[in-house]
């Protein structure tokens, strides 16, 4: 198939790769020069064109921009592309992206779909093979899809070793604060704190071990993707952050009291993750 | 040498591995009957005793018991052992150590240290090979330790791999909280909150990818280690987590004002923690 991928980043570049392998050519558009020439340096897409041009060929489009930029680009697309053309979007948030086509005419060829994959790396050098094998695709509303533009995305995703799940827009929103976006923005605000009060900057270095580093990992992910995921989602992930800092002004009170038993029964809780990480290494185990 | 191990757990179960390796006799300590027979089926120890036979010979006694049974068994380990012989005390906090032996007669002969080294797992089947090499310890108030006490101890840290920083016990207790113990709350917190809201918990493991699971992992250790650990350091640890409970406040006022400036700017900041934990892998890469 002709496959367009707007947006050469970690995610666009790293779908390219893997569905160029497959035999597909790759059509690449980006609106940074720098990275359209990063792009064919590094050979992640077959050759770039403007989105117009691209368009006129496309049977599949994937749409990789930042969050905020995915309604602009995403209608653009479905105006202006083949009838018989699928355009996916592969955004962190759904909720807004799938209400701003919920009328278009074309909105039977579009697919809202969030690949569950990432690292806290961004660009086009950031993008590697494999990234997507034996993770989980998100995709909403897929009532709303036609049935042969649904299973030529599910195509694609299973060539880039994806399983599907099918969740309305909303709870993916909302499930996402919590597992994703949270953490997130934990690791960030870990990192501002520990760089805020280690003035003497040697100490961080002196003393964080594997502890540390793998907590505050996400603190180094790109702040343009992650402020437009965040604005996108902030009903959501205000609620998430409230819950989080309750809990954690309930973790200080303990440890302020000395209440051994409090922290314990706190941390016994916490434990009980375990159990559901488990599956998770599991399955990648399965898979590799 | 022949060495004494109390407390057979990951770390003292950790630097029997490698001190015997090292061709030491290494002589084990364990209060709970199922550790000692666990730490004997695994090869940890050379042999077992209790506390008072062992000291009769130790030349070297490592204590590695959670920290707030550690002032207890130091004080009887100093009362007991041969006068030539040295404690060190390898806890994860100093202060409250540090003070309890100042005006002990055999002051000379102690040696508190830290090494930075651990995993998210317990007891002596969590023990490993290694987990301390290319890693820091700290020792403090070396200057309240006999020359030869030290040396020996300096021996014993170079033998399973490690380098040694030096620093005074309240400045060790305030950077680890902010550095180790702050990280330890902020996870097991992201545990409790992500298990509170998400009920169903198949969404759990349907959506959670790399990040979530490195930024939580910390959320698995045991609660018996920490619970002590924070007790002891509950003062710096506090503070900690107010300057973090009060910058995660500040993110989520940038978020629920979509305030993307602002979320920018909080997260360049944050990036820089890069720069400082690219020194750490640097090091790790050198050593291996």
């Amino acid at each position: 198939m002709k496959i367009c991928v707007v947006g050469l980043g970690l995610i666009g570049g790293s779908m390219a790769i893997d569905l160029k392998v497959k035999g597909h050519h790759i059509i690449g558009v980006d609106k940074s020069p720098s990275h359209i020439e990063k792009a064919l340096e590094l050979g992640l897409v077959d050759e770039v064109h403007d989105l117009n041009n691209a368009l006129e060929e496309a049977e599949v489009v994937i749409i990789a921009v930042p969050v905020d930029a995915i309604e602009k680009v995403l209608v653009n697309v479905l105006d202006q592309m083949n009838p018989k053309a699928i355009a996916i979007d592969v955004g962190s948030t759904k909720q807004e992206i799938c209400e701003s086509v919920k009328t278009h005419n074309k909105r039977g060829r579009f697919v809202a779909a969030h690949p569950l994959a990432g690292t806290e790396f961004s660009g086009p050098t950031a993008a590697i093979p494999n990234l997507f094998s034996g993770k989980k695709n998100i995709i909403c509303e897929e009532e709303r899809i036609d049935e042969d533009a649904l299973d030529t995305a599910l195509q694609v995703f299973s060539e880039i070793g994806m399983t599907n799940i099918f969740m309305n827009p909303d709870n993916h929103d909302m499930h996402v604060a919590y597992v994703s976006h949270l953490s997130h923005v934990s690791a960030f605000t870990l990192g501002l704190t520990v760089l805020d009060i280690e003035k003497d900057e040697k100490q961080i270095f002196n003393l964080a071990s594997t502890g540390f580093e793998s907590t505050v990992r996400l603190a180094k992910s790109s702040p343009n993707t992650w402020a437009s995921i965040f604005n996108k989602n902030s009903n959501h992930l205000a609620k998430a952050l409230d819950n989080y800092i309750s809990k954690l002004q309930e973790f200080k009170s303990a440890i302020e009291n000395q209440d051994s038993e409090k922290m314990k029964a706190l941390m016994d809780d916490a434990n009980d993750i375990k159990r559901v990480l488990k599956g998770i290494k599991l399955n990648v185990v399965k898979l590799s």
